[in-house]
């Protein structure tokens, strides 16, 4: 496969994780990008779009209409959540689908509804999907037409909690997840809380109790659980960085279970990752030091009371969070090596 | 009291707490300052060690030894633990001292031991001393000689917690404290991880279970309780940011209780209070509606799953947190309006 | 004077300019907020459009045609141009205007008209208007109804360079200013290149030898210099902050004078100013010493090659770049002590 | 030469330029890194000093002389200058050397002893020096053992002036260089005004006039226009940004010529350039669009005053200012393709 070039389109080429998997793509051996739809910048070059881009030899912005997709062997979609199913559901089935949106992230079309404002029209479409959290489905992500790659938050939170959960070391009743985003998490369209002035020098609590990541990550949890009642705290925040996620997981040994246990089950999950790390005792993960790779940093450590532990998840939202874990995923569904285009060391400082 | 002149020292007149006592004592009408200590810095005029001082009308730094103490009412302390409690046990009794640091502030001097590494040498003096959280111990505040203000973490969480604690309305077995605060906390000594490219763009958890804020905040709930075993897991953050301070308490209803009781607590608490606000249901504080203000902001929200809390305490570390606080009780010390020289309304943006 | 409230209503109120102006009034004695207008907010409360005026006691937010103009003693307007110069037309003639907008501040109409892209419809008003520089045109300003307070940039450079122009110590034919400002000086409406994450670590010049501020500057220069026919360089920046303002101005001494002449003619100038401050040879100003204050702060040094100086000024963009100037504008208009509610420090860090 | 194995010793591994260095060779394919000198940090794991380090397989820290030189073939020194001749000195012959620091850069060593406060004691090697712009001085570079790398300033200096000081349209009496940096600038040794609450929300002009890369910038202006006597002003400025320079040139145009022709100088200069590219007519670089890569960006603009010009040069000061440059130049010494390891996009936001 060694000289294979995937013609690539990117939907919603105009956002910050369309252009950050541009960046990605640039170093990628096999990847062709033949197409940028961004409806609203259509005509218009990558580079006027995202000055950074001008060193890219990419295309033109065009509008989903003007891309040939029988030409086409991959889309990878930035869109916002609702848009993103209706234009989907459009494409070819030639075409693998690596979407960064939440559209298909959840199984249950209510569920969706209710967390999503809208319905979902493209029920028939959820037998070819499979949820991309990489090291944890790799067998779906391979069969999938459709990739639903998770969100910035799931990714960090699963990624630390799946195989505490799946190990049976802690209690899932007591899942408290205080998050951390940077603000490119909130996209790139102006809004008055994520200008400079507005979220810069002052951190900001949001979505408390209600964000939509939170039915993501309780289907994932129930899931690796054999249970369906999980519920979890989620309080985000916005932090005056541009990358950058951070979990605090503030969790409760299952009775009779120890650190080193959960330690070890985590350990386990990951020792022959090439993405995930979990730290020495003592070692803290900060969100600068993976910013900008695919990499995700676990730590654990003891609370000061018997019984509960403390996960720390860093990554960077729009890499490990978006698109890198897009690009990983794509590697995978085109049969190339995993790390292929992502081994890209961290941006310090 | 209106033409009173209270001749006030700061010492530790060169680091930030210091720094904003001066800011704020510039709009007091009843302080004047008649000496900067800082002992490294002595001989500086103070625009040489913090140029925004060139406005003030201040004297030179000088030696602690060189301030002649009969002429001084009170002293302000903002020196760092270890080194605050042999200066002060040298201070003449006519001095009221209000003392930012931590060296009085746990009444159990093993606790001090253990947590900051000396002993204590000057026990003698605890009965002259109270805990200054303001809101919650006025009448030994006014009483006391040594005011031992609380620390910038404790202020925030204590205020949040003990009318809750108090009430009964909440567990103290689930007390999960995830605060965060900004870089100005660390102090102004060069150290490598508050360096501007370091702590800058990146969030970063730190002595994850072991911060020295846990023995004093465990300590005035455990009096509010009347309890003596309440452990919290208390676990800071570094952010972005010069100044700020933002606790997420993740609670726990005690059985029977609901969110309306723990609110009618913390309104009830503070419905009079000048510089603590509870938000209106659904109003999330945020540090920057706080800064370089006395203000504390406190909200409290439903968390997803039944039985659960979340308290948002937020403040401007280096004012409430601790010079602002100082001069709320310097104020209360010396009988003057409790506000006098806190009335500016925060910097924003 | 001691007992007067002034009525006072601000006109922009949602804007960073106005909410500035709100935050000084609060601790002005004679300043009584009687209405704040602010168009599209009409019928909230101050603190759902700025969290942090919740502290203040101020009134809603209306329409401009909603207040009672006949019991006002002052508007103050923080409107954008074009904008604003419609309302100022139909005040009625008892108010004091203080305009923070620069539609007044051109007297040539043509000019205005070519740089502000529409026709000054009030030419008639000029007959009141003064140019509100404080330091430099105090008679005019209190004499005047309508007070144009100068741009941010023009503050800062003018207090800069008139004393050396008048003194005639510096070429007016080589005027190179190299200008930048934080990011609050865009405003708060939201727009793309002042996210956080464009705005942010990183720096962008802007507006390249087109800035409108530049007509400002040399219309005031040719004042001084009894000229017509100046022309500055000026080419501003965007700075990754949200306060501040520093004008570096690359001079050229005129031929026979010295930089000893030209600190003279600025020392002279600002000796007795309290806002104004002439920095000791080798102390460069930040703009991070005067942040939240009304000081400027002037730095002159050689410049290494003889003959060329150069000039250092640094201000708060939203307070002596305008709401402060604005508010000291005011005390003079109403024969006030100038320093009423400008005295609080800067807030450092 | 594809499976050549460079073995490279990075000396002075524990700074910013000495970790980005390594950040980029992690992508090269024929760098092996052999040796990680920072003597005091001997004995650590990378990742100990520089946590995002942890994904590269990189040997331990040492000291120097732990190292075996025999087997080196190459050392890239990023030392502070004056410790850094030293060290070379007594590196055998047969190492290629990528000199990151500033002793080698100036040929005049009266000039050195002048600005670095030391003497040089090893003027004997100068004959195997080339100062290490690549752009403009390949063959040197080719033939050299030892490549002085530019200063960060001097490199977009260079970068934008050359091509119009040896095309003659501009006045080298008039050279006005205003620049700006972020902070890594400044280094990894903590000093009070790199703290982030000093550095941050604010703008820091420093070493007017007296900047080291001053003579560097004549020594090479000199050289092209053939010229001894050229000064420049040079006034650097801190900005509250990690990486990042930009150079903003207030120049002027030589008699008769046009501002066309400057733009053609700089076209010519630059058209099969892989790294440094000018923009289309009103396109104003910014530094965000060249972060972490190896790109640099100039623009040029009319001044609003007739016979004068704006240039505007963006880089990031660690890479195209220092490590990628150095790594450019290693390619270069090599035999190598010149982009190779360099090709990443910048990481924008």
């Amino acid at each position: 496969m060694t000289d294979q070039q995937i013609r690539t389109v990117i939907i919603g080429a105009s956002g910050y994780t369309g252009g950050d998997f541009i960046r990605l793509a640039h170093t990628h051996p096999h990847i062709k990008i033949t197409g940028l739809v961004a409806n609203t910048h259509a005509g218009s070059r990558a580079d006027e779009v995202f000055p950074h881009l001008r060193f890219a030899d990419v295309p033109k912005m065009v509008k989903a209409d003007e891309v040939k997709w029988e030409d086409v062997d991959a889309a990878i979609c930035g869109l916002p959540h609702g848009t993103a199913q209706d234009i989907i559901s459009t494409l070819p089935k030639h075409v693998k689908i690596i979407d960064m949106s939440a559209d298909f992230r959840l199984r249950d079309v209510e569920t969706y509804k209710q967390w999503y404002g809208r319905s979902h029209d493209h029920v028939d479409l959820y037998t070819e999907v499979a949820y991309g959290l990489t090291e944890h489905n790799r067998d779906a992500i391979k069969a999938a037409r459709i990739i639903a790659c998770p969100g910035c938050y799931p990714t960090a939170v699963l990624l630390g909690l799946l195989p505490l959960v799946s190990a049976g070391v802690i209690n899932t009743d007591h899942l408290i997840l205080d998050a951390k985003s940077g603000v490119s998490g909130a996209g790139r369209s102006p809004k008055q809380n994520t200008l400079f002035c507005e979220a810069g020098e002052g951190l900001s609590p949001y979505a408390i109790g209600s964000h939509r990541h939170t039915p993501e990550i309780e289907q994932e949890l129930n899931k690796a659980a054999n249970l369906r009642d999980i519920e979890v705290s989620f309080i985000p925040h916005l932090v005056p960085m541009s990358r950058g996620e951070l979990i605090t997981g503030h969790l409760t040994l299952t009775d009779g279970k120890t650190i080193e246990e959960a330690r070890a089950a985590l350990e386990a999950a990951y020792e022959n990752e090439p993405f995930v790390h979990v730290t020495e005792e003592g070692v803290i993960p900060g969100t600068q030091h993976v910013r900008g790779s695919n990499h995700c940093l676990i730590g654990i450590f003891p609370a000061r009371k018997a019984g509960r532990i403390v996960l720390i998840a860093a990554i960077d939202n729009l890499v490990k969070g978006s698109a890198g874990q897009a690009l990983q995923n794509f590697n995978l569904a085109f049969g190339l090596e995993e790390t292929t285009g992502l081994t890209q060391l961290p941006l310090f400082p």
